[in-house]
């Protein structure tokens, strides 16, 4: 029985050594393995962006754990039905989401980067703060009501979508695709928090950014490909789309040559909107690593035909 | 009896038509005035930077009402005993100023400007956010209790300092020069919002600076006289102080020469953290116009030896 690591594109060193100290005397791998034949031994993975060749090559999978809060860089249809997947669930990471959204908002309402545009060039140019207080959510999950709640809070008027019907205080929510127009059509700022599924990928388009007001503002902290990246700069250019910022891109890091870096109505932020926190992270992974050895139910774990 | 209207260096027309229909059979004068000798009848000055000559050409005056939330502009000190001084008390100044300050704290932690540096420079470098949440706020009057509640709503820890002592609940409150250190010690962000007065004046200083961690960041959205420029520039040079967002200057616009633009560590508005609402002013100096007339007595009232 063995735990395989396979968080690609980093370095593992802090976080073997936390799994180790929680789980002193299990086997601990890391891929890439010098001994291939180690992979028999694999019944849990906590994977980020691993290789699709891997998974037709563990005998005796029974868990694949996502080191994040996604599960879109697991393919769940490659893998046998038994195999359980489950995702980190930090409640740090819905604040930390929660503060990302409300002070971006209200960076752009009290025009912080216009105003660092104007320190730059030594002009004094008083302006009223933009007014709009009107955020639609798309994604009404765990992350999408901590960040209604944080900006209800703030005396903001809340409007969330979601696939199917919801009833939720405070809140006007809308469901499925033949509401999305009433829930784009007084929106100052457009959040997305959607889970990646075939259904929601791309499908922040060229539709939504007609339906929404021209002055309207998307904040993507969800992941790269929901958005068409096309499609917005077609919709800024043609000036029927107001801005956006965005945290999260199709191909990370973003690339050098890409369009959106010098692009003035649009924000970049590095992927940073909510980090997992190794040392919560590490805990869960554990805990849900014992409990599938002593075959009890596992935490934070995803409806697979759903995705999410 | 006659309004003067003495408010220097901007367009008042607007103003003037709101005040002429909301007193429709009033003498309202504007300064300068083609005819000195209306002078006197003035009893009721609207001031906001008035030459310091005008007060004894007004042998008739009643009310100095201050064209904003401070009354610093005008000086109580040349004016006869009887003379009354008030103030626009907004409510939406308040909510102003708590969303600045909540807004500028906020992208303070998520690194906006770095990040926006980053992005000219077409740099992916993700960092972690600030993590302090310790708020000192200098001036407990309305303004400064907004901004604290506020503040506690979104999860931070909240300090208080006044000239005198106070009991408030949720904020560890200080008072007078004594207990300023223990005030300081801890805070991650220290918040101005004290009334200019003889002994407030320049206290934003190089002992406030060395008293404060290493890396605190000054708010500053009381006045420009409240701070020592000099001595935040020494404090920053020598890291004994983290940075400044000021949005208030000793002189407005701020000098073209001036140190302060082009500093990597200040962070400048031009006096926009909470701008005077021109209906709300408006319809608080008519009430107190026709309260003088009716011998009734003014709202928003000043102590007029203490200054607020």
């Amino acid at each position: 029985m063995a735990l395989l690591i396979c968080v690609t594109g980093r370095n593992n060193d802090k976080l073997i050594a936390k799994l180790t100290a929680l789980l002193p005397e299990q086997t601990i791998l890391e891929w890439p393995l010098d001994d291939p034949t180690q992979l028999e031994k694999v019944e849990f993975v906590l994977a980020w962006n691993a290789p699709q060749f891997l998974w037709e090559q563990l005998p005796n999978l029974k868990v694949v754990h996502s080191y994040g809060a996604g599960v879109d860089s697991i393919p769940i249809h490659l893998l046998p039905e038994h195999v359980e997947v489950a995702r980190i669930v930090d409640p740090n990471l819905a604040d930390d989401m929660a503060e990302y959204v409300l002070g971006h908002i209200l960076s752009h309402k009290l025009r912080v980067r216009e105003y660092q545009q104007n320190q730059t060039a030594q002009v004094w140019k008083p302006k009223r703060a933009n007014a709009g207080r009107t955020v639609g959510i798309m994604g009404m999950g765990q992350l999408g009501l901590a960040v209604a709640n944080k900006l209800i809070i703030n005396r903001f008027t809340v409007k969330g979508w979601s696939n199917s019907a919801k009833q939720l205080d405070n809140i006007a929510h809308f469901s499925g695709e033949t509401e999305l127009s009433a829930f784009l059509q007084d929106l100052d700022y457009l959040v997305c928090l959607l889970p990646l599924t075939e259904q929601t990928q791309g499908m922040l388009d060229a539709t939504i950014f007609a339906a929404a007001p021209s002055h309207c503002v998307l904040i993507n902290v969800a992941r790269g490909r929901h958005l068409n990246e096309a499609d917005l700069l077609s919709a800024l250019a043609n000036e029927s789309f107001g801005g956006a910022i965005l945290d999260v891109f199709e191909t990370e890091p973003l690339p050098i040559e890409h369009g959106f870096w010098l692009h003035p109505k649009i924000t970049i932020t590095p992927h940073v909107a909510a980090l997992t926190s190794l040392s919560t992270a590490a805990e869960q992974i554990a805990n849900n690593f014992i409990a599938m050895r002593n075959s009890q139910a596992l935490s934070h774990t995803v409806k697979k035909h759903q995705g999410y």
